[in-house]
């Protein structure tokens, strides 16, 4: 049976991940600070645990958990938050953002190194936002910007990850989570990019080489009026 | 007497920009690990502090020194470390490198929020080689990236950062200090930015408004055959 790997499958976008590749027929490992039932393994994060100590344990429980090669991993885990320069608590966001994108970024690049097939692929989660200033979301902004430049280093030749890989970093503008229609009730909700289109285009991905976006493509993802559009970067 | 700020005032680059401006008549207050003898006030980073440790130590630091409003903050602190994807470090690496140059220019900002005069100059030190992908240098490229996104979102209008302020992240190819001479003997040192050409450009920009790059530049700084060129991004 064919596997990926969902870091952050406990997220709204990785559940729907989960989903979508489990009704494919897929084996689903789940990696997250919380355990989803509907995958196949779930990999445990210690938010608290350093970033080399993250590491080290997520790679120890793919492997401890018998995962050996999988056709892609997509890494959802992030989050968000605000603050310019002038908030108080613009550098204790700042430190959770790096942790939240960065972290599960970087560590989902060694678990391709490892175990993502010759091939195969690999998508990362930037921010639409971010390919500019975000003066209201300092953190943010940074650590978005940190994936976006992450994802053009493994494309090059000798990054390190197995022969023929791909690297996509996709760059959503607002998803359609629960959590966003929670805050954000009275928003143009036909504005926001469902999840679904999302886990398709990964599923599309996974299978049709033909189909990925170019290595190291930064896929900005805007929805208007319902329709869910794409540009290259 | 105008008073400036050196963050990473004991680097190579850190201790010409002191003393040029010590030179030129100013208070130069130095923030680093190690104390310079050479500036007026020396705060001392500890490096194993957490990021919001170093913030409130370093904060309190300028405000217990009697630091009141300085016309530039230069933050030079950074460093370099290499590996990619499959190197056994790369990890640990961008744990340093996001620590040496993401610290040190957020809290720089934050020194800017509470110090900097209105229509002060802040600069950050970004690296010409983050603009495109690291393979190489997969943390020093995140880091690096990050801090350029930073300086555009601090160029915008609601950054916080004091009104008329302007932020440029200068982006070297190479410098010549004595440390990249011991390591790299046998390089092109013709083609390699000598200090004095940024501690010049620093003093100018404090001065002169008008000699100041637009707010928000990424501002490239390439050497060849002796001659420094600059081009604004």
């Amino acid at each position: 049976m064919p596997s990926v790997i969902v870091y952050g499958g406990r997220g709204a976008l990785g559940h729907a991940i989960v989903l979508h590749f489990k009704a494919k027929g897929y084996k689903v490992i789940s990696i997250d600070v919380h355990a989803n039932d509907d995958s196949d393994v779930s990999i445990l994060v210690d938010v608290n645990a350093a970033w080399t100590e993250q590491e080290k344990n997520i790679l120890e429980g793919v492997v401890s958990n018998g995962v050996e090669e999988v056709e892609g991993i997509f890494c959802v885990a992030g989050g968000w938050s605000g603050g310019n320069a002038s908030s108080s608590d613009m550098i204790s966001n700042a430190d959770l953002m790096w942790k939240q994108s960065v972290f599960s970024s970087t560590i989902a690049a060694k678990i391709a190194v490892k175990h993502l097939k010759k091939g195969g692929i690999l998508t990362l989660t930037g921010a639409e936002a971010a390919r500019n200033g975000t003066a209201g979301m300092i953190g943010y902004g940074m650590a978005k910007a940190a994936v976006h430049q992450l994802t053009k280093s493994l494309a090059e030749k000798d990054s390190g990850l197995p022969e023929g890989v791909t690297v996509v970093a996709i760059l959503p503008v607002t998803l359609d989570t629960p959590m966003n229609r929670k805050w954000m009730p009275d928003a143009d909700h036909s504005s926001w990019t469902p999840l679904s289109f999302i886990a398709d285009k990964f599923h599309s991905w996974t299978e049709i080489f033909n189909s990925r976006p170019p290595n190291g493509t930064l896929l900005s993802i805007k929805t208007a009026g319902g329709v869910t559009t794409e540009e290259k970067h």
